[in-house]
């Protein structure tokens, strides 16, 4: 059986943005943790819907033709399946993720993305 | 689509304990907020794992043959499906849960149990 997660520890063994690390597995579901600072890329996922924690920091969603959703730490959102979205963020902000396993970060942008390494 | 989310201000919704809410959900799966105080039924989810994260408080899961697994503010648990448990908690503690869709809390226990409801 998995140890349990302190998130902090998590979020300390790692500095560089935009890539999550995959820190438990519920099913063929994995939790993941991210740092991001600065502004991704427009995608979606036409699969999945994608949850977003923030644990620290501020996140910008953005969205096409509605304003933009913005999550401070203890707030969550979950952009539908085939929203294009955004993220930016001002500030480094820590964010948890609830994705399907082997999904990419990216969605379907035409860049390349990463489902996330694991953080034991 | 549905509104972000703000934990502290779903939890301040309720005052119950052992009565999961549902605040979002992602595919089939819903995301959960509960208050806890005093002990559970032992249980077990023979088709899910079941995830847990602290946000306030602190909860002991107890496991048959093996140490407690304790959580504070900030930290997550997955208890393997089939892995009978018993939270407890000795003062009032919030915990953000993810279960599949129709995921009643107290699992094959002989005991009324709940799914949750909605939170909107």
């Amino acid at each position: 059986m998995a140890d349990k997660v302190n998130l902090d520890e998590r979020f300390q063994r790692f500095s560089e943005h935009w890539s999550p690390k995959i820190v438990a597995e519920v099913n063929d579901y994995d939790i993941k943790v991210v740092k991001v600072r600065g502004e991704f890329v427009w995608h979606q996922h036409d699969e999945t819907d994608e949850f977003f924690l923030v644990t620290a920091g501020r996140l910008r969603i953005r969205l096409r033709d509605q304003d933009d959703i913005v999550l401070e730490a203890g707030e969550l959102f979950v952009v539908p399946r085939g929203v294009p979205h955004c993220p930016v963020a001002d500030e480094e902000t820590r964010v948890l993720l609830l994705e399907p396993r082997e999904t990419v970060n990216t969605g379907d942008a035409d860049v390349a993305g990463t489902v996330g390494v694991r953080l034991d």
